[in-house]
């Protein structure tokens, strides 16, 4: 029985380290090098090939590196017998809090602005509204979502949220499904996309959207690249419906060095590290889930593949 | 009876309506037009002309348009029998633990950085660590700084804390005195000074402290630029014993065009708006002690002008 990571173009070596310091016995590959096909039993992926993962007669699970798993959903040659989880992890979510708080942070206080006036050798204050005047919007109320919303309350931040199904969070304004969309964005100045990636999220963040917002607001986008229409933000940025963007997913990544997002003053462009799994961290949690594949339990943090999350 | 406002450079007009919104009746006076020497039995100053206020033979008190009190008490022709004030607003205290919880994050998520790598489309992640391995200290655990200390421990930093008299605050691990100076920098990451400008703090923030913190720290100051020893900042930097340093305040302000904190990659300077004393938030306050002035009661929020704040 193997435990098989695959997850073109990172260093994986400090995950085998980490796995083994829970359980020393495991048997361990990394993709591409694969001793025996037939022994695998888990896999542990993070953006794999696609049509790779049908090439193991024995596999019975498949775990995400990371806390979406839209990238094992989208491969269409995965069988449906094989059950897909992911890894949850305060760190992920304490991570994620930090990087929301610290781009409304960024955005409130003129701090990007004040960053490119140090180029120029510029001293110029520009006024700032306090948290209270500022209503931000959270769409996506699940691991992730929920405790940023609050966290951005317990600075003093207006918060609403959006979420597919009713979600209630004390000190913040809750709206559920499509209906509710509009009312929800009306007057939202800071737009932040926490959404898992699903056939009805994908492009959610677009033209039509963003008209209904603040005037001249701003989006962050942490979740996935397509949940954004590329070309409807660079529309609404050079029509003045939106004032900039806070960008950490891309469609493609690393973003291509000729892409539309580079180069402007109020896109600012993360390479994706919101939210990093650290090895040592949720090396008990896929142990633990490989273990229970094997015993044929129920996993932790089981994927709905109908909801998509 | 005259209020009168000493604040060159600054738009001095909503103050006056903020202060008519609350008592319509009050005569206003603004500097440099004032109708009446005689009638001046209050001022309201941020960094008035030395030697002016001696010149006002029925002046009862003085408030500070701030927090600090230091650009009055640094003004010795004014006649010691003048009690001297300042204003205290839950939004300055908000707007300091906004402003440095920003600065921290900025510092820890390495967002200055992506912020720079943006100019050259340059795609690179790097690693960040967990608050609770960044240890940050708090210079200065007054009206401004405990707040702010409690805030980061909220957020899961490591903080310490220091100041003149021993002082204690869950959570934060609290020093005293110059001898416990030594033992708080200890292994200190991030260092925010939050002090009053006195003749004890003066250039407290000199080679020596930066050389008894964590190597390539950062430091942090929203206090005055009078604490900070220049030169021993640009040494500090130059021979690698800090990383880097964000300033929001200056010996000389604005920052000279010339001065050699401009157009370096880790010193992130921004144009002392970290608190900003908001016209209809103090408006109250300072009515009420010219109010208690004229009745001859103490003052709230009266400055010591031996500790100096």
């Amino acid at each position: 029985m193997s435990l098989l990571f695959i997850a073109p173009d990172r260093d994986l070596s400090s995950w085998k380290d980490a796995i083994h310091s829970v359980d020393p016995n495991i048997e361990i590959d990394i993709w591409p090098a694969i001793q025996d096909k037939e022994r695998v039993q888990f896999a542990v992926c993070w953006n794999h090939p696609k049509h790779l993962l049908d090439g193991f007669p024995n596999l019975k699970a498949v775990s995400s590196l990371g806390a979406g798993a839209d990238h094992l959903l989208s491969d269409e040659s995965l069988p449906k017998s094989i059950d897909i989880c992911r890894v949850v992890s305060p760190s992920l979510v304490q991570q994620m809090k930090e990087y929301i708080l610290a781009a409304v942070l960024n955005i409130q206080r003129n701090f990007v602005r004040y960053i490119r006036q140090n180029d120029n050798r510029t001293w110029q204050p520009h006024d700032h509204p306090s948290p209270k005047e500022l209503q931000v919007g959270v769409m996506g109320l699940g691991e992730l979502g929920r405790p940023t919303a609050k966290q951005l309350t317990q600075l003093g931040y207006q918060v609403s949220g959006w979420s597919r199904s009713a979600k209630e969070i004390e000190g913040v304004n809750t709206f559920a499904g499509k209906d509710e969309l509009h009312p929800f964005l009306n007057n939202i100045y800071i737009l932040i996309c926490l959404l898992p990636l699903t056939d009805e999220t994908k492009g959610i963040l677009n033209l039509d959207i963003f008209k209904q917002m603040h005037d001249r607001g701003w989006i962050i986008n942490a979740a996935r690249g397509e949940h954004l229409v590329d070309e409807d933000l660079i529309y609404a940025l050079d029509s003045n419906i939106l004032q900039g963007a806070w960008l950490d997913v891309f469609s493609e990544e690393p973003l291509p060095d000729k892409h539309a997002f580079w180069n402007r003053e109020n896109v600012i462009i993360t390479p994706h590290i919101a939210s990093i799994t650290k090895p040592n961290e949720v090396a008990d949690q896929i142990v633990g889930n490989y273990k229970r594949a094997l015993s044929g339990l129920e996993l932790n943090h089981k994927v709905n593949r109908k909801l998509g999350y």
